[in-house]
């Protein structure tokens, strides 16, 4: 690796074009064209290596996160019809039939939308949020905003204010305290910001919300003496040292950075950059597995054995955060290793999670890459991580000089 | 494979040596050594490979199995005191800490015995009726007694009143219902009945009980069409053609084939012994890895990609099961390929998940039996599949004529 892709007009150029070809004539067609249920509404993401359905029970996240990509590629990349009725699919699916009657967001419904399961966070309103702001900006409908503020003032309700959410493990007994939460907290508020502008939600606007959450995590999951950043801690902050609290999840983690990243870019605060930076350079080197390449799912705190006994799998979404991640810090910094660690985990994942045959990218592989299972959507697979990679790199790579076309 | 072990009175005696040695030298010296709390008393089990402690917590599940195992060895293979004083360490601990106000038993809780999770259904309830049954016979203790018919009592009226455990998905969008209760009932009905006579709980005798639940298993979860046992049905016996719906659990199935020909051994009842073979034979096909060996974690009924991305891990307790259930078909049947899946399961067992080094066995294989995490025990792992197996499949080898010393 002499030269890293991103060092080069040459390798940006070939980047430029596999990121773009792949989103669009890749991944985007397959979920167009397997993914929409044409019956009912909405999306279908349970689906085996060839688009065929495994199982017709719909994602809450899906409809959201899939409306919210759509509406997105349709304001950012091309006008196209057909991506702007994805969107609004997605979205009506979730007026019709998200909402339980106490206000709180389904996780899974029936095809034709009946309730089948309820969990006890708020992700399910948190993408609804981004999806209705987006699709907002896309479509003019006034509804859509509205709806978007409602979604995430629920959202900051539950996350933030003690015991809506009913704990998994004793408070009283062990009080701590998640960095979900705020890692998702600060991506919603960006959009909402993005789209519907920096609106007060909750009694604080939409970039208080990322401060909040920024120093939050700043001071209470980032550990300098580790060089590690937490899933969870305490609630004042200290290493709860048993399985869950040595937990660590690098893909997670290199989300969260380059989260923090992107907010400093918008800003042009260096300190901010820092921070996210910080958290790159650690998790990577917990992450990033030496012998096999790839990211691993969980590694612990002190290198002791952990209790996901999965822990070793290479999952498609982490692997698309640290694309994103060294991309981005690469090219905020200039500093040569993230161009390095980017064609790294770049040539990785396309070489092993890549379909050529049937498209899109297998989810689940083993340790050395093999496929596990070659499905390629689920609850917690759909068109998400894979084409909001593809999409934002694709996006810093158009700020290139050298860039003509978009 | 010419002459099965099973099959040559050689061939029993080398297997009643590796059970007896490895259940005496070596499994239970490892949890007696490392997993007994001398602090607080109970059973730790989140123990690394050489039984250090990984975590403090402390599964109330595994102060039932742990006492239950304890006191079973002390009952029915010599009368050791430090056997004795390990279940009573149990059974204290559950009598101090394993209740919450409301009557139920937690999951988990702290090394101190506070409160950390409760969890929806009741096994903390079957394993502790188990311990106290065998805990009142091996020591005496009228308050056992009393307390395995209260717990075994409570995991009834949870398992089987309908509405008592939240369901995890709306009933009135699917109602469902799970093999899990029939079969953990089924054992432990046989154990109080063991030590404390066929009583009547709930309105039932143990043994109407066991009844109960095989007729419910004969009637809802086994598809002779599909030559398959279901864990989850519509509550009219459907199947639910969704991913929950299609998943096997090989391991499982072979834990209730070995249960049903228990109860067949004992009533003599030949009906009930073609039952438990029956799926046995389905669920072994359904199972067994041809090409690398093991049990199969899960499978999809249809042959399509299963929902858990690590359905391909080979985990110490299916082995365990099926160990037991092919040595005990044979016992009951004579068929000798009994005896040939026996010897595949016990060689490819003993030699991926044991460690000659620290004892014990691991617990969690990858695919091919490499090692996946080393640790030797957390919440699910500790003393019970392994010392049940090497116990139970020791007192089937002491029924053959030319057994001389217990």
């Amino acid at each position: 690796m002499e030269t890293p892709y991103l060092t080069t007009a040459t390798g940006r150029a070939a980047l430029r074009h596999c990121y773009r070809a792949t989103l669009r004539d890749n991944v985007m067609p397959f979920w167009l064209q397997h993914g929409m249920d044409t019956e009912h509404g909405g999306f279908l993401t349970a689906l085996d290596r060839d688009g065929s359905v495994l199982d017709t029970d719909k994602s809450i996240w899906f409809q959201g996160r899939g409306a919210w990509m759509f509406a997105t590629l349709y304001l950012t990349v091309e006008r196209r019809p057909e991506w702007l009725a994805a969107a609004r699919s997605g979205i009506e699916f979730l007026r019709r039939h998200a909402l339980a009657p106490d206000g709180k967001m389904y996780f899974t419904v029936t095809r034709d939308g009946r309730p089948l399961r309820m969990r006890r966070y708020v992700f399910s309103e948190a993408f609804a949020a981004i999806a209705n702001a987006a699709y907002a900006r896309a479509s003019g409908d006034a509804r859509a905003a509205a709806d978007a503020e409602r979604c995430f003032a629920t959202y900051l309700r539950y996350s933030f204010e003690p015991g809506l959410i009913p704990p998994k493990v004793s408070t009283d007994t062990r009080p701590m305290m998640g960095i979900g939460p705020h890692m998702i907290g600060i991506a919603t508020a960006q959009e909402l910001r993005l789209h519907l502008g920096d609106r007060t939600v909750a009694g604080r606007t939409c970039t208080q919300w990322i401060d909040y959450s920024i120093a939050q995590i700043e001071q209470h999951f980032m550990k300098p003496a580790h060089q590690a950043l937490l899933e969870v801690v305490a609630t004042d902050g200290a290493i709860i040292d048993h399985f869950d609290g040595r937990q660590l999840n690098p893909g997670h983690a290199l989300e969260a950075a380059w989260f923090i990243m992107h907010e400093g870019k918008l800003r042009n605060d260096q300190r901010l950059i820092q921070v996210g930076r910080t958290i790159l350079d650690w998790m990577w080197q917990r992450g990033w597995d030496q012998e096999c390449g790839g990211i691993f799912y969980f590694r612990d705190l002190r290198g002791l054995p952990v209790q996901e006994y999965w822990h070793d799998m290479k999952f498609w979404w982490p692997h698309c955060e640290a694309i994103i991640a060294t991309h981005l810090a690469w090219t905020l910094t200039g500093d040569e290793r993230y161009a390095r660690w980017h064609q790294q985990v770049h040539d990785w994942s396309f070489h092993h999670f890549a379909d050529p045959e049937r498209g899109e990218w297998y989810g689940y592989l083993h340790r050395d890459g093999r496929v596990s299972v070659p499905l390629k959507g689920n609850m917690w697979k759909g068109p998400f991580h894979l084409p909001r990679m593809l999409w934002y790199c694709g996006r810093l790579l158009a700020e290139y000089p050298e860039t003509t076309a978009p």
